[in-house]
C-alpha cells in the first residue's frame, strides 16, 4: 500500500506591472509527489537434510540451509537462517511444509515470540508422511517468528536435496 | 490498491494593489490528497478438537473455536465461526489444512455459495493423515465461503490443542 | 502498488485589470492525477484425473483441465494449461497440492525455466497420500513456472472430480 506524501511548494507570484492594461503574471506552483516506498517482504527458506531426532526434549528450532527467495533481505548474510525478525510491522502470511521420517511422525509448531500459534503434523506412512499449514499473523517491529519441533526426541523431519521442508513468509499489508 | 482522491481547492487570489510598481499577490492553491482507505481482510481460524463422524450424510460445515487472526473483523463477535461473508469484493486466497482420524480418512471441500470449488484429502496413515490445499477465488460482496466435510458419516477430522485444522483467507486485490 | 503520475497543467493566469483598486485574478492550476494500473495476477488451476505413471523416465509436466480462477488472464484460451508464463515482472507466491495413487508415492517439483525450486512429496498411505508446498519466486517477464513429476515411471498423481491436484500463483508485488 503506497503511502504518498504530496508537498506543494508555492512560489510567490512574480508580477510585472505593465504600463497599460494590467500586470503580466506567471503562476508557478510546483508540486512534488513522492512515494514513501512500501516495504516488501517475501521469503522462502528450504532445508535439504533431516532434522532430529535428538536426545533433548526441549523445543528444537528448525534451521534452513538454503534461501530460495528473500525479497526485503530478511536473511541477508545469515548462515542457517531460522528466525524471521520482523522489521516492517504489518500483516504477514506464513506457510510451511515438512516430511516425517520413515519410522516416526513429524510435528512442527509455528511460534511467535515463543508463543505457540498452530502446528503441522505429518503422520508416519509407509515411507514419508507429508504435512503443511498456513497462518496469518499481525506483527510489530521486533516480533520473531519461527518453526520448532516439539519433543524432538520423538518427532523429527525428513528432507533431502528436494527441499521438502520449507518456510515461506510474505508481508500482505503494512501497518 | 490505494484509491486516491485528489481535491484541489482553489482560492481566488488576493491581490493588493500597491501605490507604485505593481500589485503584491500571493497565490494559495490548497491541495488536499486523501486516500480512500484500502480494505484489508486476512484471517486464520483454527479448531482444537475432532469433528465427526456424525450419523447424517449431509455436508457438515466445519466450525472453528479460535480466531488466531482477524484483520478486518470478519469474525468479530462470532462464536464458533465457520462461514466467511465477503464484505469487500475482490480476489481472495484461501488455504486450509486438517488431519484425518486414526481409523478413517479426512475429506474437506472448499465451498462458495454452496458450490464446490476444490477439496483436500488426508489419507489414513498409521496414525493421523495430513492434508492441505489452496485456492484463489474472486468474490462479490455477499459471497460466502466455507469448508465442509462431505459424507461426514464416513469422513471426519482430527485436531487437538495443536490446532492442526485451520482456515486462512486473505484479500489479495480489491475490485 | 500503484504507480502515480501527477501532471500539473499550469494555465497562465488571466488577469483583468480593473479601473480602481487592483486586478481581479483567478488562478486555475489544473491537476491531473492518473494511476498506471497495477497488474493483477492470481490463478488456480485444478486437475480432475490421475496423471501417470508413464513409461518414460523424463520429467512429466503436470497439465490441468480446469481453470478455477484466472485474474489477469494468464491462461485465457489455453487448453490443458500447465506452464505459467510471466507477463508482469514481480514477486509471486506459488502453492500446489496433489495426492499419491494407492500403490505408489507422489513426487512433484516446482520448476522455473527448467530449474528445480522445491518439491512436494505425498507418501503412500493406506489409500491416498496427500502433499503440498509453497514458495515465493521473483520473476522477470518471460519467466516460466510449472510443476513436473520426476521419474514419472515411478511417481504418479491421483485426482478425481474433487480437484485434489491444484496449482495456485499470485502476484504479491510488481517490480
Amino acid at each position: 500500500m503506497a503511502v504518498w506524501t504530496i508537498a506543494v511548494l508555492l512560489t510567490v507570484f512574480q508580477v510585472t506591472s505593465g504600463d497599460i492594461g494590467g500586470p503580466t503574471m506567471i503562476c508557478t506552483p510546483t508540486m512534488i509527489c513522492t512515494s514513501t516506498s512500501t516495504p516488501r517482504v517475501a521469503f522462502t527458506l528450504t532445508r535439504s537434510s533431516d532434522l532430529g531426532p535428538v536426545s533433548s526434549t526441549a523445543d528444537l528450532t528448525v534451521t534452513f540451509d538454503h534461501v530460495l527467495t528473500d525479497v526485503g533481505g530478511s536473511f541477508a548474510d545469515v548462515t542457517n537462517p531460522s528466525v524471521f525478525n520482523c522489521q516492517h510491522p504489518g500483516v504477514y502470511q506464513f506457510s510451511f511444509s515438512a516430511l516425517s521420517q520413515t519410522e516416526r511422525s513429524a510435528f512442527m509448531q509455528l511460534m511467535k515470540n515463543g508463543q505457540f500459534q498452530l502446528a503441522m503434523w505429518a503422520g508416519q506412512s509407509s515411507n514419508y508422511g507429508s504435512g503443511s499449514n498456513t497462518a496469518v499473523l499481525e506483527l510489530e517491529q521486533g516480533d520473531r517468528v519461527w518453526l520448532a519441533i516439539w519433543r524432538p526426541d520423538i518427532y523429527a523431519l525428513h528432507s533431502n536435496t528436494n527441499r521438502y521442508i520449507s518456510f515461506t513468509g510474505v508481508l500482505l499489508y503494512s501497518t
